[in-house]
């Protein structure tokens, strides 16, 4: 009694409004038998036979589509229509399954119904159902998600973005939505895309006599952001706790498959952290660790890892599942630990504190020496940007890099230099900058942050190596589709 | 016993790591009373007496600030220093308040202690107590977070996020990121920024010669993308539900307070729509029901409203709390009222049927005619872009714009055409949007969708009527801080 009154309660609160419930939604919550049942989506194969056909439908709720079966009730030229890649609107009953490998299918009997939405010419189709190469589905970026593995891969970006905010939300983190466009190019040598110069005259406009030259629309050249740090920061002087998650750009020619020229990046910023910078990895490790633990066991993980590599896909979930806190080591042991290494000879670049950590560098300390993910800290202040702050050595600066197996460079961050006299002396001459400075000045608090690129994370977790199928419509050097 | 057992297995199973609570996290779960509680944050008010000293700390994380109560124990010197804007951090114990306005307060007695973490010289200061003008404070755009109004908004920001992406959810939609770079200077005239060329050399690169021209880094003009529309249609051919709250862009030279040059953009397209053009109305409005219903009560909106017009803060309240549905109108309709009105010729421009309704229109049907949120359908085709259904009478496209009162055009949303035939002929010489036209070719569903102004949203909900204080950090034509 107790029970169904708390349950009439929730449906009155409810919104009346609700659109039919998708096949994930109805397996979640199956009808009970006697129910009649519609499903729209798409054919994902279909077999037929003489008096009866199946077709497995999806509408890309989840890695499962609904196995439907069709008693032969149609004209020949009607079954003909029905192809891989046409819309569908099945209506039946959802019953138990006999067959394995599903709990429930959806039957449609004489008094049921096929409509077809919308046609697939099968021969013309370019997603057919065999095999089809990554660099083949990059051309045909439009019509991609609808294989298993672009549709799963967008299904994860979503469930890992709405791990990241509970996740914020539970530590009093903030959301925050900071500019695209900017004057800054942060971190220089000519990474940031640049807005190209407007023509004065509004086209609609009427000539009025000679047209004036072309000029910035922001009265100054405008970039497009390489980071949300600096203007995070700002925030964070009133909202201690922010972040967000935001496109950011780089005008990177690296054809590489770690490399996008859009991406989306994960940041946060904090006022008053705790022990430095190995509370930034904490907190970085805690985030990964309740984020991606929900996920990594999920069926659209499975879809991608599928064809995987089963040892990689055992080191990650080894730094998931184990309970010990994943390796902190300082730059300097982390020399010391190549140098080793580098006796017999196994890298082409010499580590050398100092320098930066190669490539080759990074691979042998997450993959072989710690085999997990590793914090390096503390690096050489030249190595890193001005806003990191410096150690009491005054050889290094409170930072990390997060290096994981098979991606390299998952996370950097620090804790932000906040003394106003200390930073001034590292910018130099910074016109433009002042503002950056006047955070410090106005009560400026202690404060830390990091970012992570995102599609970076999908790759590491998915065991998808090339990030151009991280994203679902990946712009790089000479490439832009759509 | 069963709530103490309840109790430990959460704290069990809960992450490890956590910050200090925010202030806002404090007062919701206050500790008992003998526990020692450090808060760390920046003052926003203080008042200095002989033996005891009282100030308002905030972190950012609720409108409320924390009253703490500093009893004498430091000398002059130091009690200078706790000024507006200085980052403190205070120890001592959070007690019932016997003061009005608050539940709690922090008491800092002997035992207690006051670090000052960032001093903020209150004469240079440029966020003073005293009231800022808007422009004042675009001008300080790096510290203007600091001020209650501006905070409360960001937060707000965040709310409405959190409750749209809990929306979607609900209704079995995937969150989605579409590009921000693309080749679509999708709604023509001008009014995309466009991306300047980039030097071919890499400048790092050593000069080997004479320098190239400079070239398109994508090999084509890429611009920055004005809506997501498009993009979401390809996803929902495969995923058929998506979404996404991203940033648009647009390089108008409008300086009203309706317009920003970067905007964000909730923008929505599922396939299987139910019910044409009132479908999508009603989806939207259940949307903004539930989204904005839990939010419109709230702290952070009552600090908005508090200069705001009381008359225009009941009909939103109205709009949310009636339990009837928001008037829908055709365009036809509204014409006919708009002529009736306007033979006591209050308009300066005559309705007509085929014409735009101009903004003095739209007014008078939210603000006038119904005195709440209207949706607006079936406009003439040849007002509305290409890819709105054509309706059945060939003269109107299944569209509908949901003007707001004192906002105006908040929701722009349609039924898509998806009969490649219908659709091919309205577009014409599209050269490079073939892509666009094979969603329809292959099993091309029935789909639809809308674009909401996140910050026009922000406006209407709670009354700040200039957009540039709708979002942290504005662009807008000529002006670009940060």
């Amino acid at each position: 009694m107790v029970l169904r009154r708390l349950a009439s309660t929730a449906a009155t609160s409810a919104s009346k409004f609700s659109l039919a419930p998708t096949i994930k939604q109805l397996l979640e919550r199956p009808p009970t038998a006697d129910h009649v049942t519609t499903v729209s989506g798409w054919i994902k194969s279909i077999r037929k036979q003489k008096n009866v056909s199946f077709a497995v439908i999806t509408d890309g709720s989840s890695a499962k589509g609904l196995q439907a079966v069709l008693l032969k009730g149609k004209d020949d030229e009607f079954l003909r229509k029905l192809t891989n890649g046409a819309a569908v609107r099945l209506t039946g009953q959802l019953v138990t399954s006999p067959g394995s490998g599903q709990s429930h299918e959806l039957l449609v009997d004489q008094h049921g119904e096929v409509a077809i939405l919308g046609e697939c010419d099968s021969e013309a189709y370019p997603i057919q159902k065999k095999d089809l190469t990554p660099e083949y589905l990059r051309e045909h970026v439009h019509l991609r998600a609808r294989t298993a593995q672009i549709a799963a891969m967008v299904r994860v970006r979503d469930s890992l973005s709405r791990q990241i905010d509970k996740w914020f939300a539970s530590q009093g983190f903030c959301y925050a939505n900071t500019p695209i466009i900017t004057g800054n190019d942060a971190e220089g040598a000519g990474e940031a895309f640049r807005l190209a110069q407007v023509d004065t005259q509004h086209p609609a406009a009427a000539p009025t006599g000679a047209p004036l030259p072309p000029s910035e629309f922001f009265s100054r050249p405008a970039f497009l952001t390489v980071s949300h740090q600096l203007h995070l920061e700002a925030l964070a002087t009133a909202i201690s706790r922010v972040y967000t998650l935001s496109p950011c750009f780089r005008a990177e020619r690296s054809l590489t498959g770690r490399h996008l020229a859009e991406f989306w990046m994960l940041e946060a910023e904090w006022a008053f952290p705790q022990n430095g910078v190995h509370g930034v990895c904490d907190l970085t490790e805690a985030l990964l660790k309740d984020v991606v633990g929900g996920i990594i066991g999920s069926e659209d993980i499975d879809v991608l890892w599928k064809d995987g590599d089963d040892s990689r896909r055992q080191i990650l979930l080894d730094a998931f599942s184990h309970k010990t806190p994943w390796t902190k080591m300082s730059y300097t042991d982390a020399i010391r630990e190549l140098e080793v290494a580098g006796t017999s000879s196994q890298f082409e670049f010499t580590p050398t504190w100092g320098h930066s950590l190669q490539s080759e560098h990074e691979k042998w300390l997450a993959e072989k020496l710690v085999c997990g993910p590793v914090f390096v800290t503390d690096y050489p202040a030249p190595l890193k940007p001005f806003y990191m702050r410096a150690n009491d050595d005054s050889h290094t600066v409170a930072c990390f890099d997060l290096l994981v197996p098979h991606v390299g460079e998952l996370v950097g961050g620090s804790v932000r230099e906040e003394r106003a006299d200390v930073l001034e002396k590292k910018m130099g001459n910074l016109a433009g900058s002042e503002w950056y400075l006047d955070l410090r000045k106005y009560g400026g608090a202690p404060h830390a942050g990091f970012g992570m690129g995102f599609e970076r994370l999908v790759s590491w977790i998915s065991g998808v190596e090339n990030i151009r199928e991280c994203t679902p419509m990946p712009r790089w050097a000479g490439r832009m589709l759509l």
